[in-house]
């Protein structure tokens, strides 16, 4: 056994690979592959609509939210988001707490005017800043919510009464948010909805159509509605291993329950990084994420020494980013709360020797 | 035993589904799935080497010709191609000759002046037309080169001094051409290449960053070119599935030696439409493509008795697409040529009946 602590593509569940393989060679008894199913056949639809309906129903969507499996990753969101609600002059505002809410900045600014209301970039974004207002003129306010590379996680949305638009790439339906609440949010699939290749967007449809440019026929997020998420042909398997993902979810009692079994696995490691003498947490306490756990140790040196214990004890992906260093720690939903007291007894012997 | 005339998503060699879900078990005897590989790692690192490689060595590519692995299907190239080798006032010369390559124009409207050179639309792109001039001006010639729709083909490359751009979407890497002469060619993987998801471009970088306006991060080629087409999670699983099918054909001999049994594969379906008192072929016969065989009945009354004749004897996906009617047998690279004989068999067996 191997233990996969990879920041993303990352663990899924084990069914969801004995499913994934089993359909890759005969899907569902047919003599055919899911690889060379046509995406217009009755079977695929069957998968599109079952994944759209179980996204619907692990997040509790109203009717107004639209489930979309898009192409492009979420760093496509990152231009598609401002070139569908923002025109050139109008404004959103942005919070700058990591590499990838930077980088949605940077798009944002060929569409229309961010303005970054709040920072935490001088403090290598260890933390999360909560004093800021959000002007009223604000077409939205753009949070990522979860920080993938820095370990931070707002706990608490911040509330404000503008549209609300997040990058929930790494913890999307690993807790239980009032996701109607949100007009728009986009999540690269490959943490904890289903394999690399796809892109989950929930957007409330009557916050469309109201930008003066022409948008690409794919950019356009209405065309994407009107099709069923099949305006051109959609990345079949990726889309199918989602299903898979999710019917486990909803297997597990859905994001409430997978919600307490993740706040245990991220106590139990928190607790070991605070008690071990050797490690320390990299930010604020009381914004440390439940997906990504980032520790350093006391005396840098010996990091390379764990790594090196960790490894041999099959623990893969704990390496830090090169921006943190250290050690990170991804949980999740897929990880098991065994393998997280596996990698606590890691530190606990590391420690003791 | 299934055969599998889908036009895309579609037919896959044999051994690359085999191989395909024992990595999705247990990658290389890793104990991971491919589907947990992070994208950093030396294994897909290596992997999205060896798919580059293959493609380049396949099609013969100069150091110029950069080949990239991308998001969002054919479809998105429509609008990336433009906007990055047309200003807004400069113009390209579009050929009209099917639904994707009307989709094409549309899209360039709107980064500079596609100027239709021919169109067979009025026919129901039957043909190709040859007799058209590309204006001097001309940024590039776009074209189709084969349409699936229709089941037209062009059999000569059109000649021209312009910058040549082409969708090669659904008969690249069966046949051979001069691919170096093309100055950007794009296709969806989903019929020769590999599985659903993934787009592969080939660019000569030598064309790239001559217009004014800034392109998005991840619509300017040059951004993908200088990340080894990582600038964002690539799909994993469907480039390790293009790498396995590459390595399938070179297998096989390579573009020369598929391209000699896709002959084969075309003349016996066609000879069959022409010989079989039933059956008719629906275009110019000097156009016809080896790839998507149209035909229809004399008696279209017919049909829907053929067509679950070839239901019945586990044919599935030759049902023609909706603008054509008829049948559509899609030939790509895997099928062989024992099936397309089976096919022959049932025609010939529905006509003597």
């Amino acid at each position: 056994m191997v233990y996969n602590f990879n920041a993303g593509p990352s663990i899924l569940p084990k069914e969801v690979f004995e499913e994934a393989a089993a359909a890759v060679l005969n899907y569902n008894d047919s003599g055919l592959s899911i690889l060379e199913y046509g995406h217009r056949t009755p079977a695929f639809e069957g998968i599109m609509q079952e994944a759209r309906d179980l996204m619907k129903e692990l997040m509790g969507l109203d009717d107004n939210h639209q489930v979309l499996f898009l192409h492009g990753g979420a760093s496509t969101q990152f231009m598609q988001v401002p070139m569908n609600l923002l025109d050139l002059k109008e404004s959103a505002a942005y919070t700058d707490t990591g590499l990838w809410a930077a980088k949605a900045i940077k798009e944002a600014k060929l569409f229309g005017k961010p303005e970054i209301v709040c920072s935490s970039k001088d403090k290598n974004y260890s933390f999360l800043p909560k004093d800021f207002a959000v002007p009223n003129d604000s077409k939205y306010l753009h949070i990522t919510t979860n920080n993938t590379i820095y370990g931070t996680q707002w706990q608490k949305i911040p509330v404000t009464s503008n549209s609300m638009v997040a990058d929930m790439s790494s913890d999307i339906l690993s807790r239980d948010l009032n996701f109607n609440a949100f007009d728009l949010i986009y999540a690269g699939a490959q943490k904890n909805i289903g394999a690399a290749g796809v892109t989950v967007v929930v957007v409330n449809k009557n916050i469309l159509g109201k930008v003066k440019r022409n948008i690409p026929t794919m950019m356009d997020y209405r065309n994407h509605i009107a099709e069923g998420s099949m305006l051109n042909t959609p990345p079949v398997f990726a889309v199918y291993t989602c299903m898979l993902t999710l019917r486990w979810l909803k297997k597990q009692g859905g994001v409430k329950a997978i919600e307490k079994i993740n706040n245990e696995k991220a106590a139990l490691l928190y607790a070991e990084v605070d008690r071990n003498s050797l490690f320390k947490g990299t930010v604020a306490a009381e914004d440390r994420s439940k997906m990504n756990v980032c520790f350093v140790m006391e005396d840098g040196q010996k990091e390379a020494g764990f790594l090196q214990y960790a490894t041999d004890n099959k623990i893969i992906g704990i390496k830090g980013h090169r921006s943190v260093g250290g050690f990170r720690a991804s949980l999740y939903n897929a990880m098991p709360l065994s393998s997280v007291a596996y990698l606590v007894e890691l530190m606990k012997a590391f420690e003791n020797n």
